[in-house]
């Protein structure tokens, strides 16, 4: 399967450098493509690489196409945000290829009578689904998963092979829940009492919206008293850990191994690197960006890129700094010492 | 459902000031409580919302009762530990609405002919038991569980979805395992032969106590020839890895994301907070906290609180002291040559 | 079920000391062997323990067995390497005692009439294999596990429960998936279109080697537009993470909660201790060794051992030098100061 240029630009826009009628079938790397392929080019470093590309068509960025586009044999479509052009033609692309699955409920799911299962819905083998619970419209639920009693599940919805979407939770439209992701898990609440824990009962649920894409192996805990909410268009990568009464803001994004400690609220179009860290507590203000590794122990009023993270180095550099690390206060109080001695002599020499 | 005062304080005791046959349905937070509701004071910087809290009860510590219970317009409850009081009445609030699950074994669970299962046991769908497995009385295993060869559960346990109990582990009375949690896989032992990994057998178990609760996609390996221990009252949250031939003592706790290496030692009522990586072969004492995402790489043989993660701040910023870190060598150099410069300078003067 | 220290002589070299007719029946460590067992000696800080050691026989290196050989009461097998001749000889121990899985379907498993299954493989409950996948001779695939369509397991693999194996994705022979590992699973890629993620369809593919073993609840994503590659003889622990796009070299290692990136590339022979994380499109050169806990941000060119965590210390003690860490810049500064006026102080009176 394959298609036209023009066909592209129709769907997706940008402006047309050549021949409309030459067709693409699938993506390629700017170094590896062939003719039957379209790149695209958003690393500035690659920028060498546009002369030799063997690809049919360029997407490409209005400056970089004036600096570049010349050297390029193929087609071109200059667009503002060729990454952004390149996500949605792939998804074209899978589309075209991909096997819808076939609606119908496999004869092992184990579904309770009690349960509504919406029009157009696929459900795997070994599925269990509870009471009261709510599958809307095209969902596609895969082998192995778990959806607890009274959860509510909107449209479109893909849940990946295993995942545990424990009693009275809900998720909105077309969110995704990667394989093994378990969401609603009571959360880590205890009281110490004469050193023994007492268990808090959590009550809250998870409340996910829209657009929502959530990892593998990913957990999300229930509320104890409210509930836990992550709002439209959130994307969390895999292993990520979510604590109870959490509130994650609109269209940010966490990248894996995140752990987010219970009660942190999140503004919007905020990101997360790597194996950050946020305490329990906080607030994080919009349009925050953690880089990854770094750990984040009270609230971030301003929006803006924050780090935290101690330097690699050779193991040996690395033994020496960090006993000098701990030894930062007398160094401190010797720099004192210093400058009290040097005022000392200049007051001498007066 | 609800309960007067005057049953909380017979089941828990307190010192009631006002009318015990008021009736309370459930918990909320102080600055949303209404008519119905009880609540509780244990953070002092909420002491200014109880003049203007709805609830028809609190609960309040005597100290705090003193400054400002009188402001409260309900009843109280003056009690030593609230944050306890809450907890044990929240349970018993949960356990007047929760449905008990209906005893009996599903009919699609996979049992095998010698596993032994206690009275008044709860068995969901596909639900795997394999030869020898012992399931105490009362226990809730619910759907998608795993419980290998020889296993033992003791009585009164619940594993939510999808729990992995490997072959020959043993759990004791009232413990939790929740969703994907998996207990008794195989370490992490190798011997490395030229380059080549050999894998070392893990011939040891897990040996699981009383009132442990263990959190979702949480990982204990088996020993590799001795057992790995949890003791009883452990609580560890979701997506923590223990390694083999760990010993966890009684009453400690652990946040999520925590690592703790092979052959780790914990003492009886140690905390770890989130994130935080306990290296190999150590041994701490009780009583020890190590806070959220700091790295003990050798052993604590003193209780206290012990810190170390590198602090945020402002990326620009933390470029150039992170940076500094790696010079710490030099900079200590020049402060001795500074020292020498004036002592040298003082040394002329004299 | 017993051997003869001739039989392990036989099976896997080594210089006997003493009487080859002597039997062992299991491993057991230094200082709890008792005279069935036979034991090793790796650690010098436990020479100390031979004399009064218990077991029918030790593994010692001819270094140790010239300094402390004699003062063993048993037999002794000198050995190169005695931590790789346990391994080796507790495997045929092991051996020994399991009883081979049955070779069968389980009637409950969910296997497409298109999957090929090999000769000998045994399939537990509750397994799903999707259309068009293959599975080698002997492979053990325990219950609950998914295999997704087009799917390729080569022979002699062994997938504890509830592993999760996605759609086109290949394995090579006498490889261990552990108990809720995930691999193949979408990798984390979106384009940031106005504040919106756009999902990038993730089209390649897992492909991993023979004689892997990968450890409880890790997470594997697939490629993006190419394959994500993990070579021969790599050992993964619990819990770890790893991007699209990366490339694992043969024989390397990494302890649990690893986190790597997207387009992190290995070379072989590495390790990484646990909790480290590396970031995305690095490149690691063979031999390179991260220790727990570190963070890997630029690719590292030359083998070694490289370091980067902040050292632990009792709370109060972190706190001021934490703060000290953030005012790096300023003492820089000061010492600078300092210079000057020493040279000028110097100055003046030359």
């Amino acid at each position: 399967m394959s298609i036209t240029l023009q066909g592209l630009v129709d769907r997706f826009g940008g402006q047309l450098v050549g021949d409309g009628s030459v067709t693409v079938s699938h993506f390629a790397p700017l170094d590896s493509a062939d003719g039957d392929s379209i790149t695209f080019l958003t690393n500035p470093k690659f920028k060498n690489l546009v002369a030799t590309c063997q690809a049919a068509a360029l997407i490409i960025s209005p400056r970089d196409n004036q600096a570049v586009g010349d050297q390029f044999k193929g087609q071109r479509i200059v667009a503002p945000n060729p990454y952004a052009y390149f996500a949605h033609a792939a998804q074209l692309f899978q589309s075209m290829k991909a096997v819808p699955p076939e609606p119908g409920i496999h004869p092992s799911a184990c579904i309770d009578p009690t349960a509504k299962i919406g029009e157009g819905v696929t459900i795997g083998p070994f599925v269990t689904i509870e009471a009261g619970a709510e599958i809307g419209d095209r969902c596609h639920i895969e082998a192995g998963c778990f959806i607890g009693r009274g959860a509510k599940v909107g449209a479109d919805c893909h849940f990946f092979p295993r995942v545990v979407f424990m009693y009275e939770c809900e998720i909105g439209e077309r969110s995704v829940l990667r394989p093994g992701a378990v969401i609603g898990c009571e959360g880590f609440g205890f009281a110490n009492e004469g050193g023994v824990w007492v268990k808090i009962p959590q009550t809250g649920r998870v409340i996910i919206g829209n657009d929502v894409q959530i990892g593998a192996n990913t957990t999300v805990d229930r509320g104890a008293l409210a509930d836990t909410v992550v709002e439209n268009g959130v994307k969390l990568d895999n292993q990520i850990q979510i604590g109870h009464n959490c509130h994650i803001g609109e269209n940010s994004a966490m990248a894996g191994c995140v752990g987010v400690a219970g009660s942190a609220t999140f503004g919007k179009n905020c990101t997360v690197g790597g194996a950050a860290m946020i305490g329990g507590h906080l607030t994080i203000a919009d349009g925050v960006h953690v880089t990854a590794s770094s750990v984040v122990q009270s609230s971030i009023e301003k929006r803006g890129v924050y780090s935290g993270f101690y330097p690699l180095a050779p193991h040996r550099e690395w033994e020496k700094s960090a006993v000098l690390v701990r030894r930062l206060g007398s160094m401190r109080d010797k720099i004192r010492e210093l400058e009290k001695a040097i005022q000392t002599l200049s007051g001498k020499e007066k």
